[in-house]
């Protein structure tokens, strides 16, 4: 994999476009470094931001039969259906920003038949209890990774201009603080939090599910592929493999909360170089979202205590860097208006 | 003037829909906070969104001879030209979010003739020097506060269903400065900042200003038109007075930055009740900010390192109004998509 840094000579060239405009030097503050950002990402002085794509991955998690999520296992397929049917936030906020939605079985533990619209994925129907053995095969982590790096091949071609990651599986907030623990070398309690919801007593119990799930396979910290395959997830897997193969081919990624997250972590760990072509959407409420943030080095836009997953934070995001890419390239500049400069 | 609190009934209405939605309870955080909200103002179950209306007040600032700002102060026509040429932030944001600009001129230094597009509701071309008298007559302040207040009138009459608030004028961080160190009781250095961008020295003599201004005039803290008079701006009570007229007519308003801070703060004295009709879109970079909305009590959605006015907080701040308000009406509930509750 070839992942080139970004181009400073674009970085430059954007912001002095960016300094041309009647506001303030500067005034236009995040906004700018997006801009700046997408320009350089790009390698184009007037990019357009017009396909805009949602990747929603599914996956089940045999963890769940522990016990650590607010909701039964059951609901990862239903959402599935729920996404189909537009009825889900994903849906509703991709509507609001004008992007698309694709949804991805790569993991779900149900059999959907031939559904239409479901992008059909699936490495294996969920992961096993990493509390007794590593959720899938070293290969299997693989082949997820693979299909999405596949998909990034597909929106490429279909002419995405952004992509946003999203994630469901119940369940798998306890893989993300695996990872996040495991990789990060923090305390399971520090980086472990409430997912869809739970009480103080689940809180507990799912802590102690983590640090037996890490007795147990003892995942290597320094062989991200190892950390994803015991203690993962396949979505988890899926999104990693999204970011690395958008990076390689310079599509913008905004990543939506904790789980993206965890993807992030691993997709940064196996390439460092995915960092410059990747934007944390907000800040997720669940507890280790910051680790992650700040090992890879990611300053999130927003903080809207938000938790929901699926891509919403994703949506919200990518308006951001529209916003972004519009002021750079439709707004006047001090010459073009007649405005006087600075003094 | 007679403002209502929020009705507790619509606000547990709303909240009681939010958590039929197929998500996790309280997942979509600040996003929920802010459907309650716009359902509660509406009283209304099922409202609607469509009407987006963004009020751009500019005004000269006599003070501005102090040598305050970063620009000349022809500045402040030139972007009234701009604003109705389409070229400026405020433009680009709120074609972004599908939002109207009604730009008024309300203490512009320029004659503009009859020019069409503008709302003519000049008071008189431009404040006085602060340093040596009053800003203004108290009943040019009133004035200025009734044009806001008949332009929220209007906007009823049009059907406005939110309206976000802006500012243009040269120098006008300087009153913002002042009118928030006279009402919240801070040191002037504490709550002034670099406006649009002036240096080290250019910062220390807008300190020296601002005490020099508030020395001559004596604005009494206790007296909010005292202190909007002497120490304020027409802009800033064209603004101060959109948003008691608007809180008055159940019309939520977002509200911009540091400038519409300092309306708000004067309109928040004058009738505490207009707090339940407002929302800060961001925290600005302008220091003082930060003291409005702690003494008002608003806690900003975005902090995105922002001073540019003119609106375009606001902006970001509707859409994400818009995006709760979508995520209300239109997600599926559990029992609609055959979902799963918590168990």
């Amino acid at each position: 994999m070839r992942i080139a840094p970004l181009s400073k000579e674009y970085l430059t060239k954007a912001q002095e476009r960016l300094n041309s405009l009647t506001k303030p030097l500067g005034s236009l503050g995040r906004l700018e470094e997006l801009a700046r950002w997408y320009v350089a990402v790009k390698e184009n002085i007037a990019p357009k931001l017009d396909r805009k794509v949602i990747f929603t991955f599914a996956g089940d998690h045999g963890v769940a039969e522990e016990g650590v999520s607010a909701y039964p296992k059951e609901v990862t397929a239903q959402m599935v259906y729920n996404f189909l049917g537009g009825g889900a936030g994903i849906n509703v906020l991709a509507g609001h920003i004008g992007a698309e939605v694709k949804v991805v079985d790569i993991g779900v533990d149900h059999d959907f038949g031939d559904l239409p619209g479901l992008l059909h994925r699936k490495v294996k129907r969920g992961t096993a209890n990493i509390t007794r053995g590593p959720a899938m095969g070293r290969e299997e982590a693989q082949a997820a990774i693979e299909i999405g790096m596949a998909l990034a091949e597909e929106a490429r071609r279909d002419g995405a201009d952004i992509i946003g990651t999203g994630d469901m599986g119940i369940g798998n907030t306890t893989p993300s603080s695996a990872i996040t623990a495991v990789v990060t070398g923090r305390p399971v309690e520090e980086v472990t939090g409430r997912g869809t919801g739970i009480n103080d007593e689940t809180l507990r119990k799912k802590v102690n599910v983590i640090e037996r799930a890490i007795k147990v396979n003892k995942p290597d910290p320094s062989d991200p592929l190892d950390v994803l395959s015991k203690v993962g997830g396949l979505e988890i897997a899926g999104i990693a493999g999204l970011i690395m193969g958008s990076a390689e081919r310079r599509i913008p990624v905004v990543l939506d909360g904790f789980i993206s997250g965890a993807s992030a972590l691993i997709a940064y760990c196996l390439e460092p170089g995915v960092k410059d072509y990747i934007f944390a959407s907000h800040l997720s409420q669940e507890r280790g979202h910051r680790a992650i943030l700040d090992r890879v080095g990611l300053k999130p836009l927003l903080d809207l205590e938000m938790r929901l997953g699926e891509g919403t934070g994703a949506c919200l995001g990518i308006f951001l860097v529209e916003a972004a890419v519009r002021i750079y390239n439709e707004m006047a500049t001090f010459k073009g208006a007649g405005v006087s400069e600075k003094l």
